[in-house]
């Protein structure tokens, strides 16, 4: 199996668009489907538009949808600690894009993101992996 | 890869059941996975129980964990438009599931379903493919 | 294809700890992806930590994001079983993972989960499954 990791290490935010990386990755594979991981427990991954805010707009939804405060059981540093432990429940760590010809078959606005709201540690390794078909 | 693109354009609302197109793909296709894909920025897939109410319930339950009112920062069209493209986040655009002599190994209850928020176009396309195991 | 079928009867809850039937699984099977199914209506699987209260916290969070009451169409037995079938749309019933010289590249905190909010029933399948790369 054709694979490899990405150390991501400069993120701006909590959205890190991960696409030109998997494209290049898929270029001159052929056909097949390629699979994206994330080996991180307060991490997920995401196929959705990035720019026109929608980035920052799931910063708030999951601010909404896991409170950062200090409702969690499991803690150690920010009350937020707990929220993130809990967002690879909701946004998966891991997702498969179909790739043709050497090209990931994504819509026009989709990105492939990275979604990490664990800010303390901007150091993050993606897998991907190529399945050919 | 065996691969298709399947085109919905009569959807009767948020929730498409796609089972027996997947179903018609996977027929005489042997051992392997079957793998959905949608290529829209707004849209999710799901296996889940359609009728009883369900479907329903998913709209609800949307409505509440990404409320369509005006908080969003991503805006054109109506005020949904922003949750509507957080939905992917939640609900993943693609999934598999394993198939054996032609049959995708469904429980009794799940029902592979497009999930789409996005009313003002009904167009959509889903794509299916097959890894032979 | 390689497929096994889990049963899994002994939950002592919500969240039930896969990791080591996954492992064993692809012990000896080199390189792939190890795909894992669970084919209910009212189950998702999930990479999280466990232990340190966070599958106590999933719980917590499930209940606030799909409140056990009476609000859903769907009925029978008790008010949660509404809540329960929409469990899969969030928590996605199928996911995959990268397998190197037979070992899953999970993270150091990353376990793979059974998560069943209906308790009703303890008695439940997964589908393990591996494709060689």
């Amino acid at each position: 199996m054709d694979t490899t990791e990405l150390t991501i290490t400069n993120r701006d935010g909590v959205v890190t668009d991960l696409t030109a990386e998997v494209r290049r990755f898929c270029a001159e594979r052929g056909d097949g489907l390629v699979h994206v991981f994330v080996p991180h427990a307060t991490a997920g991954l995401a196929l959705m538009e990035v720019g026109a805010h929608s980035d920052r707009d799931l910063v708030d939804a999951l601010g909404w949808l896991l409170p950062r405060d200090d409702r969690y059981r499991h803690r150690h540093g920010s009350p937020g600690h707990g929220a993130d432990h809990l967002l690879p429940a909701l946004v998966a760590p891991s997702l498969s894009v179909p790739v043709l010809g050497g090209q990931p078959q994504l819509g026009t606005w989709q990105s492939v993101v990275l979604v990490d709201t664990n800010v303390d540690n901007p150091r993050r390794t993606v897998r991907l992996s190529f399945l050919a078909g």
